[in-house]
């Protein structure tokens, strides 16, 4: 088996390698005038200038957890933490600061033609991609390997176990923090900058007189590249730990644990393999389909990584009857590598569903345009009913999954579908990454006074930046849906085993005579359901406020600027852009911390007050129940807001080429009905860029946290 | 017991005696000049227009329902749907038809005083209220001496709680679509009579010319008054049924069956009695609140129900031991009673919460306020953030009031809390019912063209009103959160109570071998959650798409008026008002069958899903889950609906006297930051008046419907 991890490893390292050759490719290239590099220079420094700030701040958060996972925990589990934390930082890092150099890159690609433009923008998505799984990998396996290999403990150690989950808690908790801070950023930015510019000033987006532009193409890549990475590689990686621990669990004891453990990393390392491949098969057909472009490198990852779970079944657990689990049942390596093919089939089932809901030509979009004739209030109203229904089709999908893979081979065939999903997280989160590339060619194309031929293609590629964006969140939480079982299992399983060692005498002592009851008929379900249900309510509350808080500072400091200097909008001064960035540098950072540790001391709390009103086993009850209440309601405030977002932001585009409403009358932009569509966007903006995509993190991170305290509880 | 429930019944008929009395003393009230005699009689003939057709056309849904029941249950239990769906129709009926003749008596009255205005308007609340909650309680309670006193069945008998569960979901499914439908036609008349009369035509609401303006009136009594009179009415039935099944299960067998069942109607006739009271104390005091007012009333309701809770309990279960139940937990009379007062709490906080989030002069409707200086997009974004965040003290009041009530009593317990809740139901469903009389009498004052003052009056009782309904409807769901764990013990116990004859061979050949599992760790229970938790997203998003439809056929109607009679700007020529109203009342009546089918439909789909692809075991706790997700999620959706729309509302009505903003700026009516706000309430209007009040009745019919699913299989 250590052979097969090591070869996992190497998968790791391909995926990084690939990120070093496109990266210098792509440095490579034309950079274009001195106008375009001086406004790319100032996105680059506004975006460093943030992210130092973001880190330091998380580093002195992440100094105390280290500490206190060393003193509560052990030192591998401190040392997992730093991990954890440590490449997922990395993995955004150095993204995004691809990202604010591949910007100008595809600007001037896009100016000789739309696929050379796709190339460079792609490329850089890709990087990000390749370092997000392939980073993700190499911390999970690697660690393994040095725990079992050399330190010389057995896979289903409680040591390997808790240092695994100490690994995924430090990339939940550089998600949580990077993708609320960064939506806060760019949101406030975006919203603010186009309230006062768009509307009082009257001058078009990314238009150089507004003091905030720059912001805003900071914002692209601090939120929508650094936290949407720091967002994947915590799911990545919290799910493949939650599969490898309930693997444990399930085979505890038998001969077959090390290959159960060893599966799901297997998975990820061909599917690396697989995407990196389909990387090489995005390129604009004759046809110009952008989207077309995308899907082919899709499906051709997609397809190939049926051949890659084959594969790893074969070194690993075979096609045979695996072992018998502990629940007795037999588990058989046909039937889990059929629950990773259904895995790959939510994924594309998923991607189907977001782009109907989010693209443009669809039945949702063209409903919110049409409703925009009517006006502001109309376009919020069906944008809101489109975000409500975009829930049905994906939660029909997880239920299938649900069922299906559990038919075939229990929790843990769950487990692997969920594996198998997020092993082609590299190709998903370069069709992400590749947005704001795009997003902010488009506004250097803008700045620089490129030619209009050239906007229209980096629009061309924004448009279809937006429906990809909202595919990358709906598969994220998809997969969280699909994983709500395995994290849960894992809690219960890890409760089960510290009674049983406690009932046996083993240790333990804190977990003796507990006898936790998660049957629906105990009111302390009932109640861990609500207030796990209320978590992402309030916090998505709490997120939107931000945002709108961030975005008046915005507002008031434009204003400011455009009084105190009046030669702005003649274009005779140059407004002071860093000020923008510092504000909300400093509004994001504050505005970040509260939110945060909501869903981190939610359990914690819950835990401790049910345990003063009643006892221990009501108590883990409750915590127990609130981990799937955070689920059940989560799941479809994320994809209400995501697909809701989405959508909104493709109707305003829709009017960019004229919208034709059903009367037959044409709407272009500057008509009534396209301002009405400006709000529904305004609107979308935080829904799908702030609030709703940090939902992902915090349905995680209350589920590592309960982990964590089963085992620190067992370390009293 | 037969005397108390004579007694009982007693209360009911004094309720309907009181609303009697009151309906006179209105009557005999002044009605003002012909002009407004004229416009009174347009909007009571459209109102009647459209509660003919939506009874026939739910007349015939109940036909075929009542020969289902008939044929799959008993005759016994098809009477008692008749007699829920008869007297819920009837309250809705009869308290709308005051309230239409209310109207112009308010508007009259208000030209003399508020506080005469306010006496009126109350009074016609007063009679809704009253005869929800009076024909409510007497229609259960009659039925129950019938069944039990002349029919001769035991109270534990399944043939008395079938027929008495039946009777609650007659109540559903009037009120699913008394809701809808009423929902739709007068937000349907509202957001469109405003898009294209306030911001296409620039005339003022309500302004005679506009063709709209009737229908919009129209829709305050058939949605607002019938609508939520059948809404309340449901919530009483089916918690009062609820509890005494709870009852008679756990006091199967025993000899104080008929108290506990009788326990619950006491409670519900002595708090009738303390409402009645408590309508004589609203009276504007010297300085001159109207919420003051209408809190005196509140107050003393609340007060001297404690005391009618203590008579309740001297003559049916003392304050002594009551009895084992069946979970072998001894059962305390002085711990009901507190149960009681929890359940009067609840009441009183959730009130207090939800004037915190709707009221103006706090800091959520502040926010609003003054986001919209910065615009539309701000404005929505902060009503969104506020509405997320309004879920949070609700959810704790309600988890307070569970986890309270169960260690006191149990299950029970929490069903009379419930049950304590819904007792006060008259008078809070008239501080509800009056919102839309006096909307109605401002409308009637505007169009007639009586001084300012009148409208300044009608317009500050109205802005309370706008709050009241947010109330009344944070109450119906906050008693719904309270009572889940009594629904889906109902169901979990109907359950065991079939499968233990089943296994001892007494019948109910179907349950045989059926071991439900309501384990979390279960996927179909997981499965269950989610589906449960998919139908208020789901239902909420067609609702919304519905209003957002009927409202733009009402534009085109209406640009179709103005462009083919050109005299109904100059005022020469006469709008047709019936044309808008007839077709809103088609669009409401086609809208309302597919969303109210959903929840219906559901349990019984899933139930026959998971047998197919399971086994009837997986089925049942699927169905089960179901119950608590579709509560779960249900809770969150419809609190924030009520409550944003409600602070949308009442941040546009601040502007009306000039709204001064964090930077000391006033802006007055007309202002932007006037016309981003009536975005927000247009955007709130569907939300708080169609689909989140709606969830409500979708909660409870998914619970009713599967226990009639039970008792349907357990008649094969």
């Amino acid at each position: 088996m250590q052979t097969i991890l090591l070869v996992v490893a190497l998968c790791g390292l391909l995926a990084v390698a690939y990120a070093i050759w496109a990266t210098r490719s792509i440095l490579a290239a034309d950079q274009g005038s001195a106008r375009m590099q001086e406004i790319a220079g100032a996105i680059r420094e506004g975006a460093q200038a943030y992210l130092a700030r973001q880190y330091t701040t998380i580093a002195m958060v992440g100094v105390v957890v280290f500490a206190l996972s060393w003193f509560l925990l052990s030192l591998y589990a401190a040392a997992g933490f730093a991990i954890g934390a440590i490449l997922s930082g990395l993995a955004g890092f150095i993204g995004m600061n691809v990202s604010v150099r591949a910007n100008i890159r595809t600007a001037e690609a896009a100016s000789r033609s739309l696929g050379a433009g796709l190339g460079v923008a792609f490329k850089s998505g890709a990087i990000t991609g390749m370092l997000v799984a392939g980073l993700a990998l190499l911390g999970v396996t690697l660690y393994f390997l040095v725990l079992t290999g050399w330190l010389g403990f057995g896979p289903g150690d409680r040591t390997v176990i808790d240092s695994l989950v100490s690994l995924g808690f430090g990339a939940s908790l550089i998600s949580i923090f990077a993708r609320l801070g960064g939506g806060i950023f760019t949101k406030g930015a975006d919203v603010g900058g186009d309230l006062v510019g768009k509307v009082e000033a009257g001058i078009p987006e990314d238009d150089p007189r507004n003091p905030a532009t720059i912001a805003d193409n900071v914002g692209d890549n601090v939120g929508d590249c650094a936290g949407m990475a720091a967002d994947l590689f915590e799911t990545y990686a919290v799910t493949v730990v939650a599969t490898m621990v309930l693997g444990a669990i399930f085979f505890a004891g038998s001969n077959v644990i090390e290959s159960v453990m060893v599966y799901p990393l297997a998975i990820c390392g061909a599917c690396i393999i697989t995407s990196i491949i389909g990387t090489f098969f995005v390129r604009l057909g004759s046809n110009g389909s952008i989207m077309g472009a995308l899907y082919k490198g899709l499906w051709v990852t997609t397809l190939l990584s049926i051949v890659g779970l084959a594969i790893a079944n074969y070194f690993t657990i075979g096609f045979g009857d695996v072992g018998e689990a502990s629940s007795g049942a037999t588990i058989n390596g046909l039937n889990l590598f059929i629950c990773g093919i259904v895995g790959l089939a939510v994924t594309g089932l998923i991607v189907w569903i977001t782009e109907f809901y989010t693209g443009i030509g669809f039945r949702p979009v063209r409903s919110i345009s049409e409703a925009s004739v009517s006006g502001h209030g109309t376009n919020v109203i069906q944008g809101l009913a489109v975000s409500l229904e975009a829930t049905a089709m994906p939660t029909i999908v997880i239920v299938a999954g649900i069922i299906s893979t559990y038919q075939l081979a229990g929790l843990y065939g769950t487990g692997i579908a969920v594996t198998a999903m997020l092993g082609v997280a590299g190709m998903i989160v370069a069709l992400d990454a590749f947005g704001p590339v795009t997003d902010n060619a488009g506004g250097i194309a803008e700045m620089a006074g490129l030619p209009a031929d050239v906007r229209r293609s980096t629009d061309a590629l924004d448009a279809v930046g937006n429906t990809t964006k909202a595919v990358t969140k709906g598969y994220a939480i998809g997969s969280a849906g699909l994983g709500a079982l395995v994290l849960f299992a894992a809690y219960n399983y890890d409760l089960q085993y510290f009674v049983a060692q406690a009932e046996a005498g083993n240790g333990y002592e804190y977990f003796r005579g507990v006898q936790p009851d998660f049957a629906l008929t105990n009111p302390y379900v009932v109640v861990g359901l609500l207030l796990g249900g209320l978590i992402p309510f309030l916090f998505g509350g709490i997120a939107m406020t931000a945002v709108g808080r961030a975005a008046s500072s915005v507002v008031e400091e434009v204003r400011r600027q455009f009084r105190e200097k009046p030669g702005i909008m003649a274009g005779t001064e140059r407004p002071d852009y860093a000020r923008a960035v510092d504000l909300l540098t400093r509004a994001a950072i504050k505005e970040m911390v509260v939110p945060s540790l909501l869903p981190v001391l939610a359990p914690v709390v819950v835990y401790f007050a049910v345990y003063l009103i009643s006892d221990k086993s009501q108590a883990f009850s409750a915590v127990g129940a609130m981990l799937l209440g955070v689920i059940v309601t989560g799941i479809f405030v994320a994809i209400s807001m995501t697909s809701g977002g989405g959508a909104w932001d493709n109707a305003k585009k829709s009017f960019e080429d004229g919208f034709v409403d059903a009367a037959g009358t044409r709407h272009m932009k500057g008509s009534e009905a396209h301002k009405a569509s400006v709000t529904g966007d305004t609107v979308g903006d935080p829904y799908k860029d702030t609030a709703g995509p940090a939902v992902n993190p915090a349905i995680k991170i209350t589920n590592i946290v309960a982990l964590l305290l089963l085992a620190i509880l067992a370390h009293q």
